[in-house]
């Protein structure tokens, strides 16, 4: 049994860890720390969980060493002060945040607006994205776990742009996502009465995700992607809906071969037929990633990436990073998952 | 007093034109038909017009020769069967359908899967958008009143496309709808228990309003735009969201600045500050379009661009062009709409 | 012109006001204050304003003796403080909060949690409830606006109690609210991601709203009536719906006769025919209170009461009775309303 | 194994058996019926399931007899025509429809407006409410699946019935429905456009849920229980709230020892604290019900009764019935299923 824990278990990150570690048959949750509900009960705190756990939350995760693997699920910042201490504890950590996920600092504390206290770590960690860096994965110690717009982008145009398929020079990525990742923070704009029935970008002008695409991407090609990033926030909970475009002389024929040859045998992509039409609640509370491939006259090429962005997103996809780092089975504790329908 | 009467006023687009015609301060709602409702009150389908009105739905526009204007909003094909003989008995025509909107039949006939039955007539169809065709509406007898999408794609990037400031080559329009827009039908994918929560992208291989946008749009430029368009569902009821992506060398300010002087003495169109963000509710239940331009490095120009798609998009501007129409003032019955909020 | 101030000017009773105010013939809104939002123009913080006025929230209201009515939109505890000076300075006073609205101070701190700062004004508050206190209010200087709750349960009860129709042993009151009911604060339990797709209720064994009603329903009988409220969150933006259930030997005929009877004059309560079906969209954006009433076996009675919560349960009643201390029509800026739909 | 089959498998209370089915470690879906779906594979009808199940659904059950049980989630009137045939050929039947709830033939024909088809099967069939019927549903064959309203409304009062701690005279069942509850049927009402932001009551003068939960309460005391039943629409997919009010001298503490005490053995029922508050969201995708009781002076108590309609209040309690009938352990299939939050 793989002993875990979790920094930050109150937001929706953390909430969905707890469901997926709860019913993980090889891994228990063993601690949690929350610096508000420190002392509280998890099924207080998450009346979902009541009768389902008997955990408490704790001011801070003490003896860590005895842990296997932490996970950090709290803001930006926490894990670049908490890691250092727990990697020389022996102890596997996978950030849920941003502290790690950007290989330049300067880049990092441009976009992220604070000093990186921990950059000396930033060369081990490994970005946790299984369907690209499995094998990293596997002996990684620090894992930056992918970021939601990110994941989806790239699970939908990395097969393309590794064959050489499309144009690099410019690839459009626009996302849209529930409100569930903007975070459990009690702020004015996520009130119900204020997202009700409202569709809105945010971020047009720059977003923190765009240097996490464009690092990612930049890796796949020879030189830079031209990539133009745009978040939009969806009146619903869950799910992220990315549609990419991009120029290209493939028919879809071949762009749709590439797609699905690509991610045939992995465990959570589903390339649909080509032509068609995902949808956010396909896989709702699911770890899955469905792709669709299109193509229309005039060259340009579309693809449509769907995600939960709790699971694939965030959650979900530490699990499975967590599985590949203790030789688990890969889709151990997230395989045969139904989405809620309706 | 203008005397109108609607075809086909059980839909939503027909709804919202009582509402409108119900306040407008020089027009009146004579006659209205519905060959389900015919014989039943308004007040009694529709609860929310009970005491306002006292018009019965009939099964034909009796007497139809002592209108001014009937506006048509039935489903698509109704009015190219309809308008001939009311254009004949002086009536003028806002047809909110699609059945003058291309004006090259055999490629409207390749669109929407049946004959036109009024070639003839598509000469003489004014594309209803004030913006760009004021003039004309002012002395048509049939307008074609634009599709809610390509009003919000078209105001959102003619005035750049004109000026020559952007590459013509490819525009993309990554447009997202409320459910309003797919109308009153009885059907299972749009039951409230499929649509809560779910995020989609529907005809992206192709969609009707495609073939409208790129026909205003091409009369734009020298030669043909390369439009790339992809609708999509959102989980709220009213509004439309366009997000534009174009390849341009100019800066923001010189598109912005572009932007805000070809709708500044527009009444209906607010071009908000450069890199602004405009939200659906905020157009709610007015005849507003409300743009902001948006530039980021690697030479990517995006607009992002909002309305109601029943003002706006549909009832609104219908009545904007009765009142061009008919010489009233532009804004009669439109003006001063403060959208609810929340 | 009355001149208007609004102490308050940005939850959801605040904006709604100022919409209200902006749209209505013989007041102005002259000066408004928000602690928080000082010096920013009203259409920066409320979009939706934008270009609608040009007014600045500003921290206090200064010069108040220029004014004549000053709406207090702001948290309890506010208007118990402002009040005094108000009106000694000639000034009207609309409070919206519950400050003014319970008779007795000491059940007022009991169930509010704090000391009264006013209590030698309570006398002359009168609880503006039009239907009720109408002459009351034409001489008011002080007004009590009354909660949302209150308004929806007693209009749909006061008749049958005034007329000995129903038993006043017992009347249950089961209330559901939107969710703007509970206003425009951060906080984590009205935040999208909560609310959505979930029900529930809340102050079940105690809500404040209950001494409020169970005060005026007393008022009406020759003793106390025996009321039981239970106030319930649905997840949606606007609108109250109260189902209340009585015994009684009389027949839904002469029930519904008397409901209809009593309201048959009044300009923002619509009894629909007896056992009718009124739904919250059918009044939101609207001053109207829907009634129905319902008669099933075994001598149970039911109303069904609904109104949008921000106009006749909160901020048009409370231009309803600035309306009447003024001297102006009772209705104006406020009829002719049309529901938005859908 | 259990070998089962679904009639009528694409409506929701069907979709939501094929994934409990397909999850249950000692039963499998065998076979599945569709009369508008005949010949499509599972997986495409609903995409959720894609990749998760082979099976097409077919015209009728082939073959009926080699299935160990038969679930029959097809419209009312389905079940009385296709069980004698099942259940003579030995096959258990458990109808989710309302078929065979009513043990009076006349009564039910009253309510549901048509003969019945199998009047001879009524005195067997047996009401499938675990909690009150658990050696009968042992021992059954044809199990007439509690609806969804009266599961939630009898396990809220069943004990204090019983136990006689409540005045039977008069009880108040005031209950709130997602709309999954309606159906998956095209309807217009059920469109999104028009449930958004919509709270509604229907069937105020009479649901046919009355005669169930009347029947089954008026088992429970001597003589009738007078109920009063309401059932609401509200704005959201799945949950049903029931909120429960009645005349006792007991106290809060007697009231909610009582249920504590009834419940305390049963897996899918949780007592919570006295004064407590469910909420839909806490047991969607669960089959747990949530109580919890209150009481205010003035002899009123209240019980707060909560459910996922399409679990407790159908397919999840089928499920139960079906462990019984087979001498499963009753909770297979069904345990530790945690809500998905947020």
């Amino acid at each position: 049994m793989i002993r875990t824990g979790i920094i930050g278990g109150t937001g929706y990150t953390g909430a969905e860890l707890i469901r997926l570690l709860l019913e993980h048959p090889q891994a228990e949750l063993a601690r949690l720390t929350s610096r508000r509900n420190a002392g509280r009960p998890v099924g207080e705190v998450f009346p979902h969980f009541a009768g389902k756990t008997d955990l408490v939350f704790s001011e801070a995760l003490d003896d860590a060493a005895e842990l296997d693997a932490v996970f950090v699920a709290a803001p930006n910042g926490v894990a670049m002060e908490d890691a250092p201490a727990l990697l020389e504890a022996g102890v596997k950590v996978i950030d849920l945040s941003a502290d790690f996920r950007i290989k330049d600092a300067a880049v990092w504390e441009r976009w992220y607006g604070q000093k990186h206290a921990c950059p000396e770590r930033l060369p081990e960690a490994v970005y946790g994205l299984p369907e690209l860096h499995r094998d990293l994965i596997k002996e990684a110690r620090l894992i930056a776990n992918p970021g939601c717009y990110p994941t989806s982008v790239i699970l939908g145009c990395a097969p393309l742009l590794k064959a050489g398929l499309i144009d690099p020079g410019l690839l459009i990525a626009d996302s849209k996502s529930g409100v569930s990742g903007a975070g459990r923070g009690a702020q004015t704009h996520l009130l119900s009465a204020e997202v009700d029935g409202n569709f809105m970008a945010y971020g047009v002008s720059g977003h923190r995700h765009f240097p996490e695409i464009a690092q990612c991407l930049d890796g796949l090609v020879d030189g830079a992607v031209g990539l133009s990033f745009t978040p939009h926030l969806v009146p619903m909970t869950r799910g992220i809906f990315s549609t990419l475009y991009f120029k290209t002389d493939e028919t879809l024929e071949t762009l749709h071969r590439a797609m699905a040859d690509a991610w045939k045998d992995e465990p959570f992509v589903a390339v649909l037929n080509a032509g068609g039409h995902p949808k956010t609640r396909t896989v709702r509370g699911t770890n899955e990633c469905q792709i669709a491939v299109h193509k229309t006259d005039g060259g340009v090429g579309k693809v449509l990436s769907v995600i939960d962005n709790l699971l694939k997103g965030a959650s979900g996809q530490a699990l499975q990073n967590m599985n590949l780092m203790f030789g688990l089975d890969e889709t151990a504790g997230l395989e045969g998952r139904v989405a809620l329908y309706p």
